[in-house]
């Protein structure tokens, strides 16, 4: 950018402060934006609350058209000031910009689209956003990359609980049947995925000796289930440390082995690198 | 395989395409059997719902039946191309084989049994030689090595598990008595599990303050239970990521340590053997 | 005992295969000991289904002397054979095995007493035996332990988690009040309970908004919670490990680091001295 | 303080006793002041519950009245003790010490006031002293610095709970609506947080089989998700344990290395320093 001599186009300014972090502008707009959508989402909860809504019908309703309208600027202003507006669009947050204006005009023509107005909360995953700002994307980065690191054993996982999900539920399909809330075999593994995962409703629970048998077995069953994902993911962030450790290297004496939080090299006391995460 | 010269009879091209998973054709066997077996499981589960089975009836009984004669068929061909019949008709998934063909001959002479189809369910644990197709059985292997390091702790565990169930059971059964829905030793010693496992069903809770002051105890307790396996776990994944690590070698210059997913050494940058999981 | 020339007395004899586990008739011992324990608290968890109980009255009752007379009888024996009585009888085991079989001979002069039986339930603990039997001693004394190493954090954790329990009742009790089912302190402190260990019963549950925000609110916490002791026992665990790698030294060429696991040294081939854990 | 010639004035000595725990006098106090605190505590409990309240309303409203004279007694012997009022009365303790005796005096002019004597519950907090006195201190900071090195990654997986809870919840309310308890978005989002805690409790469940399926989709993500924050805290405490290993130095040969829980150098004998955690 330092050597981008011409003056820069409007178009290239307006750029860096919407799509930007870099400038102190593109921070303040992100931290605005943020601010923006999480009280759109605030006024669209209110609003689902009936008193609430029954009270103030007005206000409400001038709030939904307020940020549909702020929305629908800044979504013609992403448009307008991308140097490649396609790919905008048919990226995941453009198709979520725009689907959380649609409802509102939609609700122009039928009657019932403006409940759909809802899917704006998928705006909320733009704080995300704000992990780049507050430099937490180093932390986010070391979460994802263990999480992907995993991700193999994490599917293997999910098969053999799926597979004892299926089992218990049909165990209990047979067991306690139709008579005693287990009405069908899907809703037999909804019960076994609510046991399992310890939730635990009560809203379908065994009511013969042999099924509260049964359920002690699968309950006992998640207690090892459980301790499988947290043993997969501690072990692969603890991976995750040693190689920090060993891959960071001081530039003065070439000495690695420093605590993920060290600035200065315990060898030699040289400033160490910022960590490459 | 490479050495043998004769032509490859049609039984053995068989049994390589049913019961191998190395050709391209036993692969979408396998694929193509674990598709059907959802799919029947698909239709048992929909069977059940009492709404979808009184609008389809025949639809439902006509795919039954359709499911049941390509698993004999397919039972059968098992049967007829094994070197080893015996071997497998009593090998695990020779019976789960058996029984899941079984239940709709039987509802032929007896007029419940066809209630029994359920038992094809088991059919879905074929659904882990999935992993095996897409290469997770690396993954598979270093769980079920973890496990099977930690089955001795994790034994003693439920020793102390079990005790400790049986104790607060029994003390609540004293406590709360059959007037709070505490009616047998059976049924307290299933609310501890109940408890205990943090399920929490809420079909049998504490009435009285002492009962749920041991309550809040048994609970209390849960945590530090709930936090063994997981510990017992979690240290056996990291020793056998340890192990892993140290137990590969460059074949170059002969020193290992490498990470678990290094595709070269990290000393002379030779090509890494592949992990021998 | 090798050296222990002279006849060995009956008394001697007794106590090796009551108290003992070395010899084979002390272990067979044990085990039938845990079998007729494991069928009296059977007996005794029938009795207590009212359906069970009032078809066979005689045959239980009937069983419950039988039983009784049995643990009497070894109840004596132990104290005749024991070189020390007094430390038996007086010793945890003694003093469950006195109470295992009081309510019983109470039950003819009281008339309620016979259900103080369920104390007999105690001699489960009996079962801990078990591990000793099988060699499971080791894993048994590596988690008890990790147990003890950590019970200083875990102390200072239960200090954290009572805390935050008693902070949430008190709030809840303020926000709900009586009418919503927080009726008390102590029943608030008591939903805090189920609700920061995840039980979750569902039978006191907040009713306003605010309520619901302030239980949203513990529910997050408990997150932070959960994994605290998680975390302290696998670091721990770990760390066993990691002692018992360096303290187990090849016999032969004196050298450490060996697996967990391994019979033979890594470096020269001897076998290695069993772990001593 | 050895050089501090000069008899040490009487507000010097109740300083030390009152604010300070090295000497005897002072560690009494503490203890004193913490069974007196959560006596008045649990006469707080006894006086919510409405049988005991009506019961005793005296002797209840007697204990009030005496453990307020007492705190204020402390109160105001802190003021006049403390070397700096100011800091005092500002602190955190200041004010929750102000705060517990405040709502009996208030009860004096406004009617309802003494409700609010609950907030004393706040004083539980100077428990925590309790640590500093049994040398749990080393503990409670190897805790506290490892919530606290993780306390980014817990900001960022907050984050991403947060985004799951609200699309969960959002969600939720449209496929299940108002007519099955999903009367609104900040509801749908309550029942979210109640379900990815696996708290469960059963006052809002869904009805519908899409919302079962949607419900069964959230348990099996909450399994992940209860795994990050185990796995962070578990990596940053096996960290803290081989950061602590390697920073204790041996004064005689210089040697690191040790156990933390080792006394002596293994390689000369000589008594390790403290640890200093």
């Amino acid at each position: 950018m330092a050597e981008n001599e011409a003056p820069r186009s409007l178009k290239k300014s307006v750029y860096d402060v919407i799509f930007g972090t870099e400038t102190p502008a593109g921070r303040w707009f992100d931290i605005g934006l943020i601010i923006v959508i999480l009280a759109s989402v605030g006024i669209i909860a209110l609003d689902s609350v009936e008193s609430i809504h029954d009270r103030f019908p007005g206000a409400l309703y001038t709030a939904e058209w307020f940020f549909t309208a702020l929305f629908t600027l800044e979504f013609l202003t992403r448009i307008w000031c991308s140097p490649n507006p396609r790919a905008y669009i048919f990226s995941f947050y453009g198709i979520v910009d725009l689907l959380s204006i649609l409802p509102t005009y939609l609700g122009l023509i039928l009657p019932n689209a403006n409940n759909l107005v809802v899917i704006r909360i998928l705006r909320v995953l733009r704080i995300f956003r704000i992990l780049r700002l507050f430099r937490f994307i180093n932390e986010a980065n070391l979460l994802s990359r263990s999480l992907y690191a995993s991700r193999r054993k994490i599917i293997v996982f999910m098969f053999g609980v799926a597979s004892i999900i299926v089992i218990f539920g049909s165990l209990m399909y047979i067991v306690e049947g139709p008579v005693h809330g287990f009405s069908s075999l899907p809703r037999s593994i909804y019960w076994a995925i609510v046991t399992i995962s310890t939730v635990g409703y009560g809203d379908i629970t065994p009511q013969t000796s042999l099924g509260q048998a049964v359920a002690a077995l699968a309950m006992i069953t998640s207690y090892a289930i459980i301790a499988i994902p947290t043993g997969i993911i501690s072990a692969e962030m603890m991976n995750e440390h040693q190689r920090m450790k060993s891959s960071r290297r001081c530039g003065n004496c070439e000495r690695s082995g420093h605590e993920t939080d060290a600035d200065y090299c315990r060898h030699c006391g040289a400033q160490l690198p910022e960590e490459i995460i």
